[in-house]
């Protein structure tokens, strides 16, 4: 572990303390966000020390030219990736001439922070003494508005503790920034207007290339010994807007600033009134006030824990962790526009574009089926048919064709953005995950009408791609996928990757399978999708010899699957007789080492167990999980959630548990020594998983909901909520038992432990 | 085939008419070296039209820092580059004010260049029509001294045809120049000072980073009607200084320019001295002049075709290409500086960096062994000697201990400069090349003095990297050296290529018995490397273990060793059912489909066939060579002469033929469609292999000279020499057969067709 400077706390995050060290990491963990938009920690008066600022809006990106050191056809042009915004949240303050500034007080006390997770706000407080010898206090209080979600709020609360004295407090709006990841240190925004309008502040830009236009904005108002101060007249330079409210304050005297500041985008608004839209929003919240507005983002956050809390009992580290996970992803992503998705790292920080991965099919859709609705699964299903013709061109660019889809491994419009040909071009396991999402959609939430509306089109493209993918080896007589990366990035180019042949023929399968059912269920559809991709029988049944006669590594003596051709010529050391001196392996060894070492970076062999369970033995899976687990190095934030559920499932609670710690609480405990990037926000939802499909054993069997509830030994209980089917299900589970509770009207029937269990609304039935 | 303008020529390389499109690929083809600096043929007055400028130093380069798209752990953090250096050669020519530049003439007659190979200078001429109505008529000749090789000298000739002028020509230097294929737009080059003094320029300067000191100078005289021409005063600026020519002509009047220039560098001199230096051999080429150093350049390169030449009756094309090759070869690298080697592209582009890569072994030092002597190729073995420490080093950072080396694929200084993984960490096969060039030395030249001297560290430390680098596969019960890239680099991270694996027993087995010998011979020796090593018994004794249980794979199906585990479940349709249109690969398919492809780039386990052919039988060689070449796309402009030798070993002398016309006019017809970038200056030396071990059939066994000559059918015959162990053998084939004539003054038996023939000096011997 790299840090426990977090006070544990069962709702909120705590820093208590300043130490200039801290600041960078402080700035990811207490970042806040509202789907639309995201600030990570930053201090609003100027901070000389070391500091990584980041303010986002989501949906906006740039495409930045790619680097590569020798290019290779195929690579796409640019790298999209998410955009440090203009800054809003900036307040300059000023006292007697000198900058406040805590990188250069001579002393600063009760410094705390606080993310409060159950009402969504973050307050900064510290007292300090400037280089002058004058001692302040400030209380500064800040949210990001998920009613009004182009909008965030900050309370700065400033005393003099010492001696009277002048304050200027400033405002300002700033569009002179640089993304720290930038790789030709181009311009990513063009300033094109800055207004200045009594309290109000404006600035149009857009972004280069992308042309997505912007108004950053702001409105600000003070109040000194509880007098309104008024704003001197607004400073402009090419970037930038400010106010000024200069003051005098006596000793204990005190000095509010009220700001409201966000962006209004042309995602959502006619691109030539940003700023009157932006005058509405600020009419709006203005009138409510900074406190009323706190009071709407309480409710906000009340509604979204009501469903998607889980609580624990007796362990208050495991409790704060899975919090600040479930707070995280609903600051990412709330479900409510189908254009926008899940980045790895959310509005946390810059690296890995902000873009779309194949996490949000394979660890966040199951977190946002289960505790919002099918709606929001559905959205994100929809992103990707969206993206069905961008798939399209990019298998056609890697000689592809007649219809056949290769989703991009990294994305933000559909068109690959990734550029390492190991990955770009090889690791394309992901476009199996992108068909599991649809049959696991179907299977949890029943609805059916996603599949022949969109869900058919995009297994046909997948079951294309596939179909040219592999090829015949006239030695082994079978289908061979030659050329591969796994889910394991720590081998590349491989021949025959266990789990992509899996997931190959599944895909096939199932999409045949479909086929079948649309034809009978949905013929309109049916004629208009074979209209559309001009699939014929010849075609299917050329699949079907693909998928039948695939080939599987496999290894009679140690009775399992390979990982691939070769797995067995490996040194086969468990990681535990590794030198911990040498861990983590990819900031220890140097790459040709780990790619010919039987070290596995995240789930590879076992990700095929987890998604396709029922088609393999509890044995089976013990011994896979016994084969490949020891020679697994977590060292992708992606792993121990499904070695968690696995190792539950084998009845091994104490590995189950160990597995959850780390994935729980990777960033607060920075694991990775990385968190002052940004967080890991995907690997959050697997966190969520461990607990609900791991601990709790939540499976969907035959359309019902099937538990084999355990607990951790260190806890007392836990319990969450699953909404399944539109009913409203919570599921507790302590020391004694476990319990369930079903809102609603209608009954319905589940499992526990094997045994049907019938649920009346209002009831509670222990199992 | 792209291009055809070259004229046949037998010992000029001939341009005639004047084309635009033409103007880069001709600055490669005409390009001028000596060994110590080299000179793309740009033109000395302004050219405004696409131009690639290139003027180099050979040993001086510029660590360029590393561009990336994804850090690996153990990637070099610098590439170092080949300079573009300051600019020696340029005159600017005005005439009544304007300029004169071939892109804005209305007209261009007989524009003709010239690249005497025979005498080693370089002419072009033409006449013009300007803008402004002026006529003028230009002979330019150029060339760099092989006798003082700091300096290069030109001669300017310009008449006016068709009225009286004022003419202004101004030989300037430059240092404001950049390369083409900087990574960062850094500034490569530092000027510190610049000096004019009456007809000499100097401008010092150094590069940045590695701070070679350089002086770039020149000196300038002019006549017109016969009567010298005063210079006017210096012109400087940050970057350049010029002399002026200022001068009136009659029609039909002519200006003559003479310019000495070139550089003086901190290698040879003392930094601090380098215009004292420069001034020095002014004063020496200047007292010379330019008609009687001309004399001296045609003396050098006489005694260099005396001894290198091949020459073809019957074929002006293969004999205009041998030639080109030849030239170019010793334009790049005349063997008198051990600091020095043979970038890919020599002095003819920026590309691969200038600097030193497997090429030189492989193909390189057979050529300067024979054509030069001994001295020359131990000069080369002494290159890696010399970076011995630093491939430990570069072993030491891929996690290797214990002395183990591992000879960088690109390097400039020992360090390594290539950031592919699949090629910096993976293609290892090329230190087998290292130790392989040591054995070949000796074999061809029977001085075993090098081993015991320096080769045999060499060897222990190749010796210990393969003994680590491999591992053992308790499932095949044998050795494998997984993760590797052969030299067919269209394969990627695949385990056991062949080659690799058995170039890695032989080097094991090899650095053995040198031990043995070593110990045996030169024990004084024996105890100092082993000092030096710590080399114990038990270590020797693991090295054996591996070359004696080394995997290799086959296929008994076809009789053939497989390039690679898995080689066979590649779709294998051979290269000639690929449509015309998806050629070349490399610029046609996306990189993931060239890998999971069977093509093949250049000789792979045929390589080892070639290395290594009394290893095998004929017949063995038969099944290999019609297994593997039908895979291959020969996309590298290594691979034909490999597969030339092998042909004409079979007797198939027509394939043989064609490919040997594949390689050696592989820039002169511009068959890969860049050599405007710059020629294949190591891939020339395959060429001259080609007829020497190819048709003539040259090998070395037991300590004899070895030959088993043929003709090809369109030629009536070729003639070469060898200087084999201080003998120089003149070997000629005609349709008739082939005869021998030994110079010197002792006797020598060769073998012809496997009878022993003997020689006796003066002799000409029938065979």
């Amino acid at each position: 572990m790299n840090q426990d400077y977090i006070v544990p706390d069962e709702w909120s995050i705590i820093e208590e303390g300043f130490d200039k060290n801290r600041v960078k990491s402080s700035e990811s963990l207490f970042s806040i966000g509202n789907g639309a938009m995201g600030q990570r920690a930053n201090f609003e008066e100027t901070y000389s020390g070391p500091t990584f600022q980041g303010s986002y809006i989501a949906g906006v990106y740039y495409p930045d030219k790619t680097r590569v050191g020798w290019w290779k056809n195929g690579y796409p042009e640019y790298f999209a990736k998410v955009l440090n915004a203009p800054n809003w949240i900036g307040i300059d303050i000023s006292i007697d001439g000198e900058p406040l500034d805590l990188n250069t007080c001579t002393k600063v006390d009760n410094y705390r922070r606080e993310l409060n997770m159950k009402e969504g706000w973050y307050q900064r407080s510290f007292e300090a003494t400037m280089p002058n010898g004058i001692e302040v206090k400030a209380v500064v209080t800040r949210f990001l508005s998920l009613k009004y979600d182009e909008v965030g709020a900050i309370k700065y609360e400033l005393e003099v503790l010492n001696k009277d004295v002048g304050v200027a407090a400033m405002p300002y709006l700033d569009s002179g920034i640089k993304n720290e990841d930038s790789n030709w240190d181009d311009q990513f925004w063009n300033t094109t207007n800055i207004v200045a309008d009594g309290s109000r502040g404006f600035i149009e830009a857009h972004t280069m290339k992308t042309n997505f236009a912007t108004c950053t904005f702001m409105m600000a108002t003070a109040e000194a010994h509880n007098e309104q101060v008024k704003p001197s007249s607004p400073q402009k330079t090419d970037t930038k807007v400010s106010l000024t409210f200069d003051t005098a304050l006596k000793k204990g005297g005190k000095l509010t600033v009220i700001k409201y500041g966000g962006y209004t985008v042309d995602r959502n608004h006619d691109k030539n009134k940003l700023i009157e839209a932006a005058n509405e929003v600020l009419d709006k919240v203005s009138a409510i006030g900074f406190d009323g507005l706190l009071q709407t983002q309480k409710k906000a956050w009340a509604d979204i824990w009501q469903m998607s809390d889980i609580a624990i009992k007796g362990d208050v580290k495991a409790q704060q962790g899975i919090r600040f996970n479930i707070f995280q992803l609903n600051q990412t992503y709330l479900g409510t526009d189908s254009r926008l998705n899940i980045g790895p790292k959310g509005f946390t920080g810059e690296k890995y574009g902000g873009s779309t991965y194949w996490d949000t099919e394979a660890y966040c859709i199951p977190f946002y089926m289960a505790t919002k609705n099918q709606e929001v699964a559905r959205r994100l299903l929809k992103y990707r048919y969206n993206h069905l013709e961008k798939a399209i061109e990019n298998a056609q660019k890697l000689g592809f064709e007649n219809g056949a889809a290769l989703y991009p491994m990294v994305t933000m419009n559909g068109e690959e953005c990734h550029n390492e040909w190991e990955i770009t071009f090889e690791e394309i396991h992901r476009n199996g995950a992108i068909a599991f999402a649809i049959y696991n959609y179907f299977r949890f939430t029943g609805d059916y009408s996603y599949i022949p509306e969109m869900g058919l089109e995009v297994l046909i493209g997948i079951a294309r791609f596939w179909h040219q993918r592999a090829n015949f080896s006239e030695h082994k007589g079978q289908y061979v996928i030659l050329g591969v990366t796994g889910p394991n990035e720590y081998e590349n180019n491989v021949n025959n990757n266990w789990y992509t042949n899996y997931i190959a023929k599944w895909c096939i399968e199932y999409a045949i399978e479909q086929l079948e059912k649309v034809k009978e269920g949905y013929p309109d559809d049916y004629k208009r999708i074979i209209g559309k991709t001009h699939l014929t029988e010849t075609e299917t049944e050329k699949w079907k010899k693909v998928a039948d006669n695939m080939y599987f590594p496999y290894s009679k003596e140690h009775g399992v699957y390979l990982q691939q051709d070769g797995f067995l010529d490996k040194e086969l050391i468990p990681v535990s007789e590794l030198p911990k001196s040498e861990r983590p392996l990819n900031q220890k060894w140097s790459w040709d080492r780990i790619l010919r070492s039987p070290y596995i970076k995240q789930a590879d062999t076992l990700q095929g167990f987890y998604f396709f369970e029922d088609h393999f033995t509890k044995e089976e899976l013990r011994k896979h999980f016994d084969f490949y687990e020891p020679f697994t190095v977590h060292e992708s934030s992606l792993s121990p959630c499904v070695h968690s559920i696995q190792a539950a499932k084998l009845g091994r609670m104490d590995q189950a548990y160990q597995f959850y710690l780390r994935t729980s609480r990777l960033d607060l405990d920075d694991y990775n020594k990385e968190v002052e990037e940004g967080l890991h926000i995907t690997s959050m939802a697997g966190t969520w998983m461990s607990i609900v499909e791991g601990f709790a054993g939540m499976r969907i069997i035959e359309d019902k909901l099937n538990f084999t509830p355990q607990l951790p030994e260190k806890w007392e209980a836990y319990s969450f909520k699953i909404n399944f089917r539109n009913r409203i299900l919570k599921v507790t589970v302590t020391k004694e038992g476990s319990s369930y509770e079903l809102t609603g009207t209608e009954e319905m029937s589940i499992r526990v432990n094997g045994q049907r269990v019938v649920l009346k609304p209002g009831e509670t039935i222990q199992a």
